[in-house]
Parts: C-alpha cells; sequence; structure tokens
C-alpha cells in the first residue's frame, strides 16, 4: 500500500539530473577584454606569442660577457686574466665585439655582445684596472638566456579553457597580447518566491522570515565567475511567478529559490512547465532534494529549494557545473578535493546522495573530517561551520569513523 | 679568498625576513559595508544574531501538525486515525490550536499550531474526509524546526577575521546584519622601474624588453585581496626614483620591480634606506634572492626582481602574508596544500631555499607532482606551465624521486 500523497513519486539520481542539465547548457560567445582586466577569466581561444621571448640573446646575471673557450682551465686558484673591452648596459643595443682574450662587463638583462657566449658571474671574478680575473671555467651558453628560450613567436602558450592566474597576465603583457578573447560571464537572474518573505533588515510578524537565498545565491554565482542579478521576490501565484519567469528569461540562466517542494503553493516547476520544458522535479541528494529544472525561452532555469541549505547544495551540484560550462571551464564543482580521515561515522538515507558538511583539520600529520551535526536541512550554521563537503553515494546506507574520504573544501584557507 | 665583489654578502633566510616584514606590517583599520558587497572581504568584529533563526517554531515537512503522543502505537499496517481542525500556510500567523486527537495541516515552514509538537511528513498519512490516518509514530520535535535551534539571538555567529563565502553572506542576511565591518583591501602602489623596459604591446627595439611586472604583480595584489594600482615605469636614476617612491608613501604597501639586483643601475635599496629604514636586501631563496624590504614614511616597501618569476615568487613568499596580515588574515600565503609524490629528484642551492615549480597530476589514486625543467629563472612559461610549488628547506641539496612532498596550489582548480 503506498502512504504517498503528493509527494515526490520519484527522485532522479543527481549524475543524470547533471546530465540533463549539461545537455541544455552551452558555452557563451566570448567577448573581448584588455589582458590587465582577465584575471580569473577563461580562455575563449589558444592564445599565441606575438614575439621571442627573451626578445634577444641576454645575459641573465651581472658579472662580463665572454667566449666561454677561454675559461677552460680556470679555477678559484688559477685564474684566467682576460681584457676588458668595455661595458653593456641594459636597455641598448650590444655595440659592442668581445674577442678572443676579452671580457666585457655585463648587467643582467643586458643584449649579449657580439662574439661573446657565456656570462661570468661577477662574485667570481675580480677585477685588476683593464683586466678581469675569471675564477670559474664557463660551458657556453652559462649565464645567457637565450632569444625564444621561454616563448617562441608563433607558440601556443595558453590554451583555450585556461583559467588566467597573475603569472598569465604576465606572459600576455610579455608577448604582446593586449587583448584577449575570454568567455563571457553569465548573467543570472535570481528570484525568491514565498509569501512569507521580507527583506534583510526587516521587522518580522509571526510566520515572516527573511530572504536570505537570494543573496546567499547572487554570492554563490560571483563565486563562480557569474553575474549575479536579483530580480527581488515574487508572490506564490501562478499569474506573478509566470511574469517573473518571462522577465528572467532575458538572462542567461534563472534560479527560483522556493516553491519547488511539494506543497500547495510549489508553483515553480508547473509553470516552468507551461512557459517551456520542465526535465526534472526531484533529485535523489539530500539536503536539496526539492530542485527542479527545465529550459524557458532556451535559457536554463532551476528551481531552488527555499531552505538556505538546501538551496546552497543544490547549487553545487547542479548549479556550479552548469556555470562553469557556460565559461568554458570543466562542468565539475571545481573545488579543491582533500583526504581525510573520518572522526566520526555518517549516516545517509539509502536511495538518496547525502552531502555532509564537515569541518576539516589537521591531526598528527594527516587531515580528520569531523561531520557537522544537524537538526535539519534548515541549519544555516550548519554551512558557516562548515569547511567542506563530503559525498555518500545513493547506495551507501553510511560510513564508517576511520573511513578515508575525500572531502571537497567551500574554499581555502580554511 | 673570496671572490665576491659587489654581489651579496649574506643573504637574510626567508624565516628571518618574513618576521622582519610581519613586524613592520599591522591591520589596517575596518570599514562598514552592505553585507551583500562582503563577499570574499574578512570580517573586522565578531557578528552577533539580531534574532533567534528559525524566529518560530515552524514545520520542517508538508504533512500534519500534531500531538506526537496520539502517534504512539501507529505503523505502516496499523494507522492512528486524527480528525483534522485546519490548515496553517506560510507566511501567516498559526491562530489554530491542535488538542488530543486533533492534527492541522501544514506546509513546510509554517509556524507550528499551538499544542502540536511534531509533524507527519504527507507521504506518511492518508486522508479520508475530515481525518487523516497517521502511518508512523512520532517523537516530540520530530519534522519541527525549533525557535534559536539554528542560532539564538545575540550568539556570536562569526567571528573576526572569517573570510566571507557564500553561506556567510546568506548567514547575515538572515539574521539581520546588513551592514558588516570589514578589514579594508590594502592600496598596493606598484613601479616597474629600468630604462629598458616599455609598455604591453609596444614595439622593441634591441636591448629593450616589456614590462610584464606591473601586471602580473598588479594581480598577484588583486588575487589575495588587494587594490592595485600601478604607478608606471620609473627610469633608473637616483632623483627620479626618490620622486616615485615618496608618491608611492601615499599608498598602504609599495612593490618595486626591478633594480635590486647588484648591479650599478640597481638604486632601490639605496634609496629606500635614504628616505626610510632598509631591513633587508637578498633573501636566501632560489628564485627571488634579489629582494629588499623597508619602510618608508611608515608603509611597508618592497623591492622585488625584476625577472618574472622572481618577482611573483618573491611576492608569495614574503607579500602575500604581509597582505593577509593587514586584512586580518592569518600571515601566511594561504595556498591550499597537497600532498604528492615527487615524480622526478629535484637539487637546490644548499643555503638558499629552492622554491620549485610543478605539474600535478592523479595518477594511480594519488597525486604526482612533476617539477618543471628550466634553463633560468627568467623563464615565465615555468609559471604558466606549474599548479603549484614546493620548497626544498636551506639545509638540504635536493629530494629524491618518489619522495611525499607538501605542493602549495597557486588556484584548483588544476
Amino acid at each position: 500500500m503506498s502512504v504517498r500523497m503528493r509527494g515526490f513519486t520519484s527522485y532522479t539520481k543527481l549524475a543524470d539530473a547533471l546530465e540533463m542539465v549539461l545537455s541544455r547548457v552551452k558555452q557563451l560567445e566570448p567577448e573581448v577584454v584588455p589582458f590587465e582586466r582577465a584575471l580569473n577569466r577563461a580562455l575563449a581561444e589558444d592564445v599565441i606569442s606575438r614575439v621571442d621571448l627573451p626578445p634577444f640573446d641576454r645575459a641573465a646575471v651581472d658579472g662580463y660577457a665572454v667566449r666561454a673557450a677561454d675559461t677552460f682551465g680556470a679555477t678559484e686558484s688559477k685564474p684566467v686574466k682576460l681584457r676588458v673591452v668595455g661595458s653593456v648596459g641594459v636597455g641598448s643595443a650590444a655595440r659592442l665585439e668581445v674577442g678572443r682574450g676579452e671580457a666585457a662587463k655585463v648587467a643582467t638583462g643586458a643584449p649579449m655582445p657580439r662574439g661573446a657566449d657565456a656570462v661570468v658571474m661577477v662574485e667570481q671574478t675580480k677585477t685588476e684596472g683593464e683586466h678581469v680575473f675569471i675564477f670559474a671555467k664557463l660551458p657556453p651558453g652559462k649565464n645567457v638566456s637565450a632569444k625564444g628560450e621561454d616563448v617562441r613567436r608563433g607558440e601556443v602558450i595558453l590554451e583555450k579553457g585556461r583559467l588566467l592566474r597573475p603569472q598569465e597576465v604576465g606572459m600576455l603583457a610579455a608577448t604582446g597580447n593586449v587583448k584577449v578573447k575570454v568567455a563571457r560571464r553569465p548573467k543570472v537572474a535570481i528570484l525568491a518566491t514565498g509569501e512569507e518573505l521580507r527583506p534583510p533588515g526587516a521587522r518580522l510578524r509571526e510566520g515572516e522570515i527573511i530572504d536570505a537565498n537570494s543573496y546567499s545565491l547572487a554570492a554563490a554565482v560571483e563565486s563562480c565567475g557569474g553575474l549575479p542579478r536579483r530580480l527581488g521576490m515574487v508572490p506564490d501565484d501562478a499569474r506573478s511567478l509566470r511574469r517573473a519567469l518571462r522577465k528572467a528569461s532575458g538572462y542567461d540562466m534563472a534560479l527560483i529559490s522556493g516553491g519547488s517542494s511539494v506543497g500547495e503553493q510549489d508553483l515553480v516547476p508547473d509553470v516552468i512547465a507551461e512557459l517551456g520544458e520542465l526535465l526534472f522535479h526531484g533529485v535523489a541528494i539530500r539536503p536539496g532534494g526539492p530542485t527542479a529544472f527545465g529550459v524557458v525561452g532556451g535559457k536554463p532555469f532551476f528551481g531552488l529549494p527555499g531552505f538556505p541549505v538546501s538551496a546552497l547544495v543544490a547549487f553545487d551540484m547542479l548549479v556550479r557545473p552548469a556555470l562553469r560550462r557556460m565559461q568554458g571551464l570543466p562542468a565539475d564543482r571545481g573545488y579543491p578535493k582533500v583526504r581525510a580521515r573520518l572522526a566520526r561515522k555518517v549516516s545517509s538515507t539509502l536511495g538518496r546522495m547525502g552531502i555532509v558538511r564537515v569541518r576539516v583539520r589537521e591531526q598528527a600529520g594527516e587531515l580528520v573530517a569531523e561531520p557537522i551535526r544537524v537538526a535539519g536541512s534548515g541549519i544555516l550554521s550548519s554551512m558557516t561551520r562548515a569547511d567542506g563537503f563530503l559525498t555518500v553515494p545513493e547506495d551507501v546506507e553510511g560510513l564508517k569513523e576511520g573511513s578515508l574520504v575525500e572531502v571537497e573544501l567551500y574554499r581555502w584557507p580554511m
């Protein structure tokens, strides 16, 4: 006998739900930005060097440019004596030529004078009038940065999809790539439904609560490269929701929190189905189960749970990979992963993937993950106390104390 | 016999250099910002909840609010029958009272009606006219989120120094903390010295190179929370440098790349000493050795090497911890750390800490760190190919293939 009334008759497994989401989400068209504003953006095309790096053979240390062959046999006790024919500074062409038995003073970064093929460090020399004593034997090329040894003109230096860190910004500068094509940042509409919602800072009457989701979801969107736009709170009626969802379809993606559970006022999945296509409603994860996904006006629409923790967990599991895909990044959650030992057993509901928030600490040289005790999915402090989370597969009832687990970290440092 | 001329006569150990830097760097005064703009900022004070969370006892699931005692003995085959006295929606006060043998329909998030102390999930019920059959025994408090169970009014919810993630933004919203005190972001002046420097995109004549450091350092400052301000390129003469450094002392910190090696045109440490106090010049790290630090006008000034890789490595080792300290964060490098097995031996210069860039890959369930082969410290591509780095202590000549090492990751994901 079934005791279900209007409950979810079936949950979609996370892997299947994610596959459906990703089948409807594609990379956005790229945009061109100045390289110095490209930090943390993903490249939309391979970048090719326009120059050789270094652009000329140059001294890698302060010292004397010499012919390596002239130093053969030099030791600390038996130096070689060379005649100094001049010096080459940084920033100008080398007009000197170094012949046999000769040396030229060079500064780090100075172009190599013709004839010279090595630089002896100043620490291994001693000057005496017009001469310099060399106390070390040098192989050809020693302390010389050869033209193009770092990067060759025409070479692919950074591949499509690369996330730009400070060193890549420097590389773009050095190789003359002053404009780069990067993935456009997805604009994400954020809506919260519910008669009970009031804005942060409002005085509450009984039954009312603060809309925290609009803000935590906006921050979550921002933290994975998207541009959030809060469109505010929507009353729980079909007409208001229809209007709000139509407006949201002008963005690259929409997140609607609340109204996707199975109560009477849970209209979001119905309105998504009405205006477009509903692909699933109910995902086999806990928390985060009452999540819906569909497409309205060609744009991905997520109905996220109203509980703050469930909304953020569902965001991590399904929205993050989608936002990353839109930016040309791997369609995963993208959190750093570490191995840790479980400090306490955890139990999970069979048939649903458990997402267990944990604290992580170092103990006796290994990482220990301590599950955070929670009374329900409404406990927001379980997220603020967490360093990360682990997942318990659908077909596993729990994990034993002491087992090795993979923890995804919300953010480093802890 | 000493063969040194004007080389560094002594390098300061990294640990000592860092201690000197941190002795001169203090936390900046805080500023007040709207909570929705506080993502990735560090709290400058403890945050206290202004409310109870939840603000009232409420249903955690859709179902029927009951007196738990009435359900004792109920099973799936032998349900208890209760009379439905009404329903409570979300967003309004519960005006009902549930007496013995009675139940009230409730939606998730609805306030609990007086008398009821548990909620039976809709999936475990069956309605029949004015009655509902309950197919499960409930303990008191089941499926009820009690007022204040998440957060109590007056409780410290987030401690000083916490970096704000999406969940903390949500928590600030939910607890009425619409303005928060966060650490001010340090404003960092960035200068590049050298006659040879030309701006990105310029056509180069022999001997000239592009100023990449101003840009990679600006990005590095940004990536650890600072506000970079590029002040441009400065010619290598004492007068220009003096003027530029005086201007830079109007910022919270200054980074000057180039001109801190030991060549003739390396004036930065001298001018720092002249205008303020020079604490060290030359650090026992490789790359990054030609680094200087001092204080001008009460502000920390770093003379960083001109080579792009050396500049970024010295930034990581000394500037990052300082910028983090200024923001009230732990004064460390703050990179995620993972353990990996070394794919190839690395050698290092005795007496200097080696900073070895590595690629990291997963192989047979463990992480493997592969050192990147480099010809010199000028090789910028060694940084763009790197996922992170490991350090070889001053008193160690190298690490064997297969040893377990700690890798600091520049960024996750790889």
